[in-house]
């Protein structure tokens, strides 16, 4: 059993954009991220803190524009219209969720898609399904996508379960997959909540990508001997035996699924470090893009 | 086995659609369909006048613009923005396939998303992945799935296998078929030219849609027994035996596939009527929404 290491690959993709934004600096470049955070949630704040702090690490620009939890629906479209406008900014990403009165789906809309590094414009979304190369793919999806490559695990003619249909995850995943080229080329299923005999639909798994929020989720008897599997899923559940009394775990039951498997990823250290990595990667290339 | 009459299915549509159409114009509106059509290919030709046929038989208001081979890129899309600009216009139709020299995307893309009710502008397809209510589906998926509706052909739970992952057909009818809600939860495999072992695969499923554009291609050795067959294929094949010397042929070979369904479509006969239906459903939608 390989065990997939996460940090270790985002970090030579780590590696990689800062060798890019030291080449694009050379040409007058500095690629500039915003990342828009309304509220206090501890849990959006760390996020926007870890990209923050990796954003400067590889010499990004990078902008925190932290927004009191009363902020209307129209001061947060004109932060991002002004952001939008702002020729040293080449990516913006809300962080989700926005407190409950804000509509995050008007919101994403109003981002320049030519900015939306999160890949959620549906402009993006769509050209993501139409196979475009200028798409921003969200960035776990990408992140899983890489690990696989890196990993040197063939995708082409394999079969692959996709547990779970959002949008973030899931249905992108399917697309990228099943697009056609390198890193694609799979055949797909995307299995979820309503599917019948699940345990036997993802057990046709070369490939089993789990990302169904649910703890601990995928058993042993979900998962054929030999199997790949990427556990997208992070869960905090209680542990009295750690002093902060939880701990992370992913969608996949780690301890019985890893000893049938020819690869897994670790919760932490897996999915999880490339996310931001990739989002590192996306605000690179939109600042290739705007630079042409 | 029973034979899905896609013929009295889209009749029952066009019934419903002219009642539409007639409440509407109630409330002093006409749906305006106008339909662009670039050369003069007889395919092409033949397509737009039973689009513009229909239309008028519904009530519609049906413009076509011919235009010569050559016309330019930029001369094409004046015409799609003046369209755009047309009040008495709810829906835009660039018939495909332009000549070679047109950019048929940048067309697409000129094309206002309200009015695009092929559902090939990326933000369709971003918003049909979304699950957005007010994405426009592109006809001939849509026309699939209500064939399933009006058999009564349950696709939640059920195993589908979408042969076939084209932006027309296979990759909409995955996210469609996948979707949550009524004519949606199924577990939806896209497979493929790469896909490994595809006859296996395709025994698999429950209901079987074939889009894969080749004559006959799917045998009675990949479809399982009681299985329901969507046959979206269009072919035209040499036939001797028949006065014109060709007939048209589905991606199934139905002669020796049908015995073994549950249920099936004829082509002609089946998805095709459906695709002019969906297009007039997909207009007079966007005629209520326009009215808002």
């Amino acid at each position: 059993m390989h065990l997939i290491d996460g940090k270790a690959i985002a970090a030579k993709i780590n590696a990689e954009s800062r060798a890019a934004v030291a080449e694009l600096q050379s040409r007058g470049i500095t690629p500039g991220l915003a990342v828009v955070l309304v509220g206090q949630d501890p849990a959006s704040q760390a996020y926007v803190r870890s990209k923050d702090k990796t954003a400067k690490e590889l010499g990004l620009h990078s902008v925190k524009h932290e927004l009191p939890a009363d902020t209307t629906q129209e001061a947060l479209v004109a932060v991002v219209e002004s952001l939008n406008a702002d020729p040293l900014i080449h990516a913006i990403l809300v962080q989700s969720p926005p407190p409950p009165h804000i509509d995050e789906r008007a919101v994403v809309e109003a981002i320049d898609p030519r900015k939306d590094v999160d890949g959620f414009h549906p402009m993006n979304v769509g050209k993501l399904a139409l196979g475009d190369a200028d798409a921003f793919v969200p960035c776990t999806p990408l992140g899983c996508q890489r690990l696989l490559i890196e990993s040197g695990i063939e995708t082409r003619g394999a079969r692959v379960v996709v547990l779970g249909r959002s949008m973030i995850v899931g249905k992108p995943l399917a697309l990228l997959l099943s697009a056609k080229g390198p890193g694609g080329d799979a055949t797909v299923t995307i299995a979820h909540s309503r599917t019948r005999d699940l345990a036997a639909v993802c057990r046709e798994a070369d490939i089993l990508i789990a990302a169904i929020g649910q703890p601990e989720f995928v058993k042993a008897d979900m998962v054929r001997e030999g199997a790949v599997v990427i556990d997208v899923g992070i869960n905090r559940v209680a542990d009295p035996s750690s002093p902060k009394g939880s701990k992370l775990v992913g969608d996949v039951a780690f301890a019985e699924v890893a000893p049938k498997c020819r690869a897994i990823t670790p919760v932490p250290g897996g999915v999880g470090p490339m996310t931001i990595a990739m989002l590192m990667h996306n605000t690179i290339a939109s600042a290739r893009r705007w630079a042409v």
